[in-house]
């Protein structure tokens, strides 16, 4: 992607660019790989000036036929804001680029869905960085049973209580489990749509989006006023795998959609994982199918997730380094070196030598503690290793 | 090991060979590798010999030391017979020999369990060569949940309605399901003890016993009166592994038994299997483990288990041989080569062309069908391919 603006833009450059991204969402509404490549290749300002003019290549002239010729984006920009909404493209601090570059990586000829996503049209207080940094999908059957209802609640509830984002489709079953969990616990979770932001979908999930609109994060590629349409989950699944450091399905019938998130997960290489259930529910069939054929690993509780989709796996094989403190990114490693080679700390005290503050902190510790980095006594927390 | 006696031994060589084995059977009471190896080298009759006369290599002198003096194979044969039972030795025809060659060519030096039983005794009419030749052993948890029993008699019912032996342990719970499942359909099982096969073990069990006696098979190592201890539970499971095509776990608590019969499973080299249950249950703990650490494969139903056991499994990958049906064996080569390459014959047909009884064809059917190999329509049954 073109990341970010030069040094020495002016604003108005920014809203050009702004413009176009938003122009070139609404013309081609959803993946269109074609398009990333030129983008890639000319700027963004520059293909949406060679979209309006037509002067395209073939393989472009048919995904903007329909809408090149209606520039709406500056009205798309003020109805997405008239809903407290906002749009997020690649020159954004918040977008998450890291998180793209697994799509960025897919063969885009063979599939042109697998292609980054334009922009994403946001509504709710989270940073979509902040948010995706640590994040697992939750996934699963609309058509859940009780049980099903019971363990996608106890598993999500288990980490967003420990800082994870809970990644989901608001659809009906698993996926709302997974959200109200989330908000019960005042957990991040964030919800893709496969339609525009400003659309309840399902509608019976009226109230459970705003409320994560409320303190979360709704997302989508699509732009305000698009309908749900069916080849559009598959381009949303795609979106809930990238956005997540893994998948887990927690109930899933033969032919679940799960299914189809499971696969985005594997082609970006993010661990994939599923709960079994009794042998004779139909809401496990799509679960043990894919533990059996290896598509999936089993898991069966929060721990599990984090141990397979968790930053602080630990190196295995040979030649791996002693010290896994090594592989610690962002909040993780700095509270980490904050703590003493020998004695203990005050999760308060390590706040404000790290400058973070305590949730982060208090968040950031049990993690810790899971890798066997960190222990916890009546002295406070303390290092379980020497320095490799 | 020594094998068939050679060509023109008279009776008193065969009974000679036959108390050698039961005197050797006493004195080590249990798997014993040296003994095994020095059969293997001198004979039978030469080893208990040196047994007898204390003419030993230093690894046999513990294990021969306790029993040596005491010769009671004639009067352990008169008590087998008197419970309506038998010896089974190496010399013998019903000597499941192919059974055992997993355990020849594991590493006894390693441990020392690991070694061929000299002998089984054994009570009831099933021969134990045609027993053990389609067999499945099916464990678990003696503390196994209402569940896992239903499941348990499911899968077992299922395998042994399709002619395949149920091989357990006759322990409470799970073992005993799969049995009395077995027993329910008239289908073949065998219960391999820990103690004598006089002993009933455990007590509570001793209609389900008499019942898998009158009509299955009883089995052990160890001689009449032998009680069981711990360390030979262990020796046990190898045997109940070493028994069936494949071992499934039903439901296994962390710390369950059935884990140890899935590590004998692996070594010899058969296929282990597990059954999912609900995350929160502790009686599927220990199969979830299996399946998630790459112990076990997870299956839900008889299907499965076939698909994993059976002699019938696919070759798969480059250079594999067209015609699958190359890979079958016994009756279920003979109902194939006796289907025509066009049109469809009755079972009863099948059964007087194959000289084989008509409850065999029936059973065979099914699973050549599983296999694709066959199917079946209202004129009978007829070959899915063209010979390749």
């Amino acid at each position: 992607m073109t990341g970010q603006s030069a040094i020495g833009t002016v604003d108005l450059d920014v809203d050009e660019r702004r413009l176009a991204w938003v122009y070139l969402s609404r013309v081609v509404q959803g993946p269109c790989a074609p398009l990333s490549a030129l983008i890639a290749s000319v700027g963004v300002c520059e293909a949406a000036r060679a979209v309006r003019e037509h002067e395209l290549p073939a393989a472009l002239r048919g995904p903007t036929a329909a809408r090149r010729e209606m520039d709406s984006a500056a009205r798309d920009l003020e109805a997405v804001q008239r809903i407290g909404g906002r749009v997020i493209t690649p020159d954004d601090d918040e977008w998450p680029g890291w998180r793209m570059l697994g799509l960025d990586q897919l063969d885009t000829d063979r599939d042109r869905e697998a292609a980054v996503p334009l922009v994403l049209w946001a509504r709710g207080p989270l940073s979509l960085r902040t948010a995706s940094e640590r994040a697992v999908a939750v996934v699963g059957s609309r058509c859940s049973s009780g049980y099903g209802m019971q363990v996608a609640s106890e598993i999500a509830c288990d980490l967003a209580g420990r800082g994870w984002t809970i990644v989901s489709g608001a659809a009906f079953g698993i996926d709302a489990a997974a959200h109200r969990a989330a908000l019960a616990v005042g957990g991040p979770t964030v919800a893709v749509l496969a339609c525009g932001v400003d659309r309840p979908y399902p509608a019976q999930h009226d109230r459970l989006l705003a409320a994560i609109a409320d303190s979360g994060l709704v997302v989508s590629e699509y732009p305000p006023g698009v309908a749900a349409q069916k080849h559009q989950f598959l381009a949303r699944n795609r979106l809930i795998a990238t956005l997540g450091d893994g998948v887990l399905v927690v109930e899933a019938g033969l032919r679940s959609g799960a299914r189809n998130t499971v696969k985005w997960a594997r082609r970006l290489g993010r661990p994939a994982m599923a709960v079994p259930g009794p042998v004779g529910s139909a809401s496990s069939v799509g679960c043990h199918r894919m533990i059996r054929e290896g598509e999936a690993l089993l898991v069966t509780r929060a721990e599990d997730v984090i141990e397979e989709a968790g930053p602080l796996r630990l190196p295995v094989g040979e030649g791996a380094p002693t010290d896994p403190a090594h592989h610690l990114r962002g909040a993780e490693a700095e509270v980490y070196a904050a703590l003493p080679a020998i004695g203990s700390r005050q999760p308060r005290d390590l706040a404000g030598q790290c400058g973070l503050d305590l949730a982060t902190v208090r968040a950031v510790l049990p993690s810790l503690e899971l890798a066997d980095l960190v222990g916890c006594d009546s002295e406070g927390w303390f290092r379980t290793r020497r320095p490799g």
